[in-house]
């Protein structure tokens, strides 16, 4: 272990927003250091309780995480915020939001707040809000709000690897009949129905209300359904509170090892696909690759048959097939 | 090839309903079967135009899809759509919407709707969807029409891959800074402004072409904004007029052919990460996966220490280094 590693993970574990910074952004360009820090940082977590917050665009989540956060300031826990922005077009954007959204909390070193975009690798997006989570676990930050744009598959798993998750509706997207299949349903564990002072915000409560009799039960906790208006502060005692509640029903021994077992065994999964393809990546042959897909456009090679050969070629499939026997 | 594969084939050629149904059924579930269906269908792929069409839940993107699906019908071309729906809860709501979208083109051989509901591996989304639309592609639909509900990472892939990407916006969402920065810009062709009737539209219009100002222009072509109130049916021509102007703008010979090779590299190596990743996901070691994430949940292994372990005993890493030594 190089000395300035062990020293940034002694500035990590104190708390300086710098070296935290620094990180995130290490973790953000896939730098070679970044897992060497992970390495070292990782028997420092495990305190922190992680809150996945997603909805669509438009559903005010930055606002209501932030007065989130500032409800846990008053409660004197401290804070960290990773907002996961999976394809913002101008970096500049997301930084701009960073300093908009922290003047609101300025000079308080309790509270963190970052952005992170990740492109590349698909299932990039989870495993680098997770290793970012697992920084601010070791800085001692306790609550940990992990906030995803977009409903998408990549940013569900952002937040399905949460503690907690929460799913921020608001009244006015009730009325296709996507939205009901959006599947938001399926992966919260509190439901926010923000901007509620809108028009046909009790009309959605109730449609929603009705779709979650058909919803399983997930370990006999039933969804509570959340009225806030963030921009006002309203609801956000209640929202703290039933996540205090959500914490609470979990922490129970047997129930709370079960989870952590599924959740580790789940994030090795994915860091073992993610180590994979990226030693594939980097024995690509890009004359062969060029020369297959010229022919598959042409239609004289189905692209099944392609990968096929490029599998074959690199001797890949014999080993990985040796590899079964053997276990 | 087995008989009954070319059979099929040649009922999916013909643009047989219930055989096209099956094959997307199939790919659905990974069948063994849809991947020696495509091979047999490939060469008969490349005449359909593709259009992917993506914005967040309550845009009134179905809505949209089915105006435009009216206006080509009109025009006589034959349409097929993909409408993927990554995280649906219950399966029954996909087949339901399908039924009720399909009542407005009942009796009509000229088009076909269908559902795609995936899980599982990452990335599994875009390629279905882009098989499914392959299918479609070989039963003579002229135009595709792939439409996903959300802005996610995956369902950006989606219709990345699409001959053209439609991004549906509406007015009241263009309050939020995160709204901006929500990266749908990057990736559209074309803009859709929908529920143009809606208050705050001319403002969102023109915050819309600020940011278009400063977004990078690909070769040479400048993303129109069409305005739609697709439940009314407005701007459905100018919109279908738009796509034509974008078709004719790519379809000289070279920019077709830059296209068309840098579209099957992507697809190529998508397809051999999953077949990779499929290779390995069946000679995971679940007794050795259940003890490392063990260990590593009490702090005694970090998660990537314990991966490279799982990679050394599989004996995986020797293989592609060697491979990669070869190449």
């Amino acid at each position: 272990m190089p000395a300035s590693i062990e020293n940034w993970a002694g500035q990590i574990r104190s708390g300086e927003v710098r070296a935290l910074s620094r990180a995130v952004s290490a973790i953000e360009n896939h730098a070679p250091e970044a897992e060497e820090l992970l390495r070292e940082i990782f028997p420092y977590t495990g305190r922190a309780y992680r809150i996945g917050i997603t909805g669509a665009p438009g559903t005010g989540k930055s606002t209501l995480v932030d007065r989130l956060a500032s409800q846990y300031r008053i409660e004197r826990k401290t804070v960290g915020i990773i907002a996961v922005d999976p394809s913002s077009p101008f970096t500049g954007g997301a930084i701009l939001g960073d300093r908009i959204r922290m003047q609101g909390h300025a000079a308080d070193c309790g509270i963190f707040i970052r952005s992170m975009a990740t492109r590349g690798f698909l299932g990039g997006l989870a495993q680098a809000a997770g290793d970012a989570a697992l920084l601010l676990d070791a800085a001692g930050k306790q609550m940990i709000l992990l906030e995803t744009v977009g409903v998408g598959q990549g940013e569900i798993e952002v937040v399905r690897f949460a503690d907690c998750t929460v799913v921020v509706l608001t009244p006015g997207m009730g009325d296709d009949i996507q939205n009901l299949k959006a599947g938001l349903m399926e992966i919260g564990d509190i439901l926010v129905l923000n901007k509620f002072d809108r028009e046909g915000a009790q009309r959605f409560e109730q449609q929603l209300t009705a779709i979650l009799q058909i919803a399983p039960e997930r370990d006999g906790w039933k969804p509570p359904i959340v009225r806030t208006v963030a921009t006002e502060g309203k609801g956000i005692e209640e929202f703290a509170q039933q996540i205090a509640l959500f914490r609470e029903y979990f922490d129970r021994p047997e129930r709370r090892r079960a989870r952590e077992l599924s959740y580790w065994k789940q994030w090795l999964l994915r860091l073992l696909q993610a180590s994979l393809l990226e030693r594939v990546g980097r024995h690509i042959d890009e004359a062969q690759l060029e020369a297959l897909a010229t022919e598959v456009a042409g239609r004289r090679k189905d692209p099944y048959s392609a990968v096929t050969e490029m599998i074959a070629d690199s001797g890949m499939a014999d080993k990985l097939d040796q590899a079964g026997a053997n276990s």
